[in-house]
């Protein structure tokens, strides 16, 4: 292999050594800032020596990410115990159970705030930034892969570097990536990007060669993503949302290229983009976190006519399609730190369109993201929050029932809020849609109860509502006793269904 | 009167009415925009005509403002049933309980996003805005008084204006504002404000001469603020706040000048900057909603170099004290439209420190803004949300019991969510202060159980939590079914105390 392509700075080549020896420099109670954002850019190797080398020699070290890893590092990471603090997203099943089990800590975090809390030494120092590349420029700039996330945070605020120079990664990705550096608060200029296809800043993170301790070549590709195709819920919820944005474009509200549009990752998401292919609207933008293969389709269709993006993030199928073309897409797509495609002030100016998913909401419009049953943490909030507060239109998405309807995703009041009744515009699920602006919350239990529960719980959720109402009142009437017993009656029956519901 | 000092262009005085004649305008159905934020700058002599109107002839308007109204406004107007809808924010007791009632609609929502809300038709348009003024320049624009509130976006989107001149405003007040139109979502610059005393505006309100349909002359000063001198617990709650603030500069964390201070409206906030007047601190800004009392204070004592607020709401003697020598201020005080002064874009550049009030808090650190008990409106979350999910610091106080500690203000779980525990960094009660910065759920817990909660409750907050975590586990472990235990405690026993606490 030739080093010098990837090396170009040519005392950079010294610095090689292999992952094993990279990660013999992890010491016990160190704090980790690894590239990687939606399974997308993750540091492969290192990781991977660093859980070897724990078999043998158990120690705990703080993880910090983008978002979630993909190579199965946060699995195997969990699996032998190597986690102390995790933050701020993670999907793993085997790290979740870890976390609902207390036998290691997780930090749900807006995803645009782990750089400002970096800032501020919330955390202290990072030990080590371990973060994969496409090379190091002549000029110590490290071309980030796939992803963007927290990385230029983590070298920022490191002590010590090490880069995973992953030949496995596309090289057309150079050039790409926007790296823009806010500095401190309180001596900022404006972020001067006004339209999602501007580019602000460098191709590349700013590195002194000083602070790079070690260079380990790596061959291996990101893991695909898992695309669940769209069935009829899905899609009736797609169908929902884009006829509502051809009303909203009927009455002038919304032009016919939309405004930049955001969507979680999923089959959902996939499905509204899927959806938009066959729509009336054209000249599309994306400014989103994940780029995912929808997003790719809707470029290839010429529907979209710029994504910026923090991770490209795709199903095996896609990356063979379009990582060998990637020159194609080169003036199209724009890759950002995360805290940059998730910033208030570019979402809020931009104006966004942004679709989440919820695991539930509540009749007067509160959304949980994370926790099942109010206790067990799921994934984390991402981004969400970051949108929905700042966007033009904050959409939320999910389908009504649960468990073959023994669990109602509308409910009387949610048992965890991630998102409050203030930032919700609309809730969409297969039955429908409720347009919550402007509404007081009775006026909006009666749109979401109408309009998005399932038929077997909408006798159950009104009669909650009419009792809390006449019973309590007050502007949003609860009967609190009552509020979370759906929750007991799937525990101890396996179904939210009305028969036990009432307690005494 | 010279009304040429006030209606400078001189075809304006044939507009000249009285504030019958313009309250006859309004029809039933219509929507008004009505200038005033926390008792300052609020029209007065039409909506109290309107009123007068009302009791002959009974209808219905939607009633937009600022925040807060002044002069018994919101009372009057809720004895006749005038409001159909109110938003977005209001302290009176009348109207407080028509709102939890059900006799009007009330909509809570984040002090920044109303201007969006109007740009984006959400609401269709506003009828009339009715907007007090110092003065209608040559160049026909409107001079705002104490407030500016949402007056600049009502005039941009009503069919008509009436301009009410309030010769009892200080004159000098003229050239204080900084009004800025942010334009369309989409197609905006970024806002050039990257410092608390930035003018990056003009000093008044553009109007087409032909939209105002009216002028009204009155002379009633604003309501005066009722400041509840410090007690030992606001004193001991900002002693700790300022042994934190002392903590965080001796580790580098923050400058001897701090960061721009905001805060919300109180004894507590009072009871703040008067303990920075002593404090280690100098040079400071304050970049806030309201300016109080002691906001004026230290600008006197030369600790607070630059403020800037949306309004100047005085006690009577400090207006006494302060209009007739307001020019001393004029380099060293903005006032500014809310969607400027709650600006997330704003508040994150400068990196605020922001201090508001929780009516509850759990032992996660989810705050309850709002709600008492869960279902009855106090006042509305008004710009807590905009602040504290954008600050540096989101910093939220509340005494640690209420009714002589028969309710107290730390919770297992509180009974409605404004602000999640993602936004909320520091937790203070009179007993101490908790640093949920970094730390996971079950680590806020012990935190805020530990340092905020009254010793009546420790013990019972303790037994929740140790209980969820025994028997549910989880990331954030809740008894589900006694989680809101301790209301229905407080409903049937008077107190939330122990004794009655565990549910069958």
């Amino acid at each position: 292999m030739n080093t010098q392509d990837k090396l170009r700075n040519p005392h950079l080549s010294e610095k090689i050594v292999t992952d094993q020896i990279a990660a013999s420099w992890i010491k016990d109670g160190m704090t980790l800032g690894l590239s990687g954002f939606t399974r997308a850019g993750d540091a492969k190797a290192v990781p991977t020596a660093l859980v070897e080398r724990a078999k043998a020699e158990p120690m705990k070290v703080n993880v910090f990410t983008g978002a979630s890893l993909g190579s199965d590092i946060d699995k195997k990471m969990a699996e032998v115990d190597l986690v102390n603090k995790r933050l701020p997203f993670q999907v793993d099943k085997t790290m979740r159970n870890k976390i609902n089990t207390g036998q290691m800590w997780f930090i749900d975090q807006h995803l645009s705030h782990t750089a400002e809390a970096l800032r501020q030494e919330v955390f202290g120092e990072i030990d080590f930034a371990i973060i994969e590349a496409i090379a190091i420029t002549e000029d110590n700039r490290i071309i980030p892969t796939t992803s963007v996330g927290n990385s230029a945070a983590f070298v920022n605020h490191a002590k010590e570097v090490i880069v995973e120079i992953n030949t496995a990664q596309p090289a057309a990705l150079e050039g790409m990536h926007d790296i823009y550096e806010l500095g401190e608060q309180g001596s900022r200029v404006p972020i001067p990007l006004t339209d999602s296809s501007d580019r602000i800043g460098e191709t590349g993170i700013a590195v002194d060669p000083d602070k790079i301790r070690g260079i380990v070549f790596t061959n291996q590709e990101d893991s695909p993503s898992t695309v669940t195709p769209p069935d009829d819920d899905t899609e009736k919820i797609a169908n929902h949302l884009i006829a509502f944005l051809e009303k909203e474009n009927d009455e002038g509200r919304l032009p016919k290229t939309l405004a930049p549009l955001q969507s979680g990752i999923g089959t959902v998401a996939n499905a509204v983009f899927s959806g938009l292919k066959n729509s009336r609207f054209t000249d599309l933008e994306v400014y989103s976190e994940v780029l995912q293969d929808s997003v790719f389709d809707l470029l290839d269709a010429g529907k979209v006519k710029m994504a910026s993006g923090c991770s490209i993030t795709l199903s095996e199928d896609k990356m063979n399609d379009v990582f060998p073309r990637l020159d194609d897409y080169k003036d199209r797509l724009v890759l950002r730190a995360q805290e940059l495609s998730n910033h208030p002030e570019v979402i809020r100016r931009l104006g966004l369109i942004s679709i989440n998913t919820a695991v539930e909401a509540d009749i007067y419009g509160n959304v949980n993201s994370t926790h099942v049953q109010g206790t067990k943490m799921m994934n984390g909030i991402g981004g969400s929050g970051d949108f929905a507060r700042n966007a033009r239109l904050g959409i939320f998405v999910t389908k009504s029932i649960a468990k073959n309807g023994d669990i109602s995703s509308i409910v009387p009041f949610v048992s965890h809020v991630d998102h409050t009744e203030h930032d919700v515009d609309v809730l969409i699920t297969e039955h429908g849609l409720a347009d919550l602006r402007g509404l007081a919350p009775k006026e909006r239990a009666k749109e979401i109860i109408t309009n998005c529960a399932d038929p077997l719980y909408k006798e159950q959720l009104l009669s909650y509502f009419d009792r809390a109402v006449e019973q309590v009142g007050g502007h949003t009437p609860h009967l609190l006793q009552e509020a979370f017993a759906w929750y007991k009656n799937f525990d101890e029956h396996g179904t939210m269904r009305e028969r036990e519901l009432v307690m005494n």
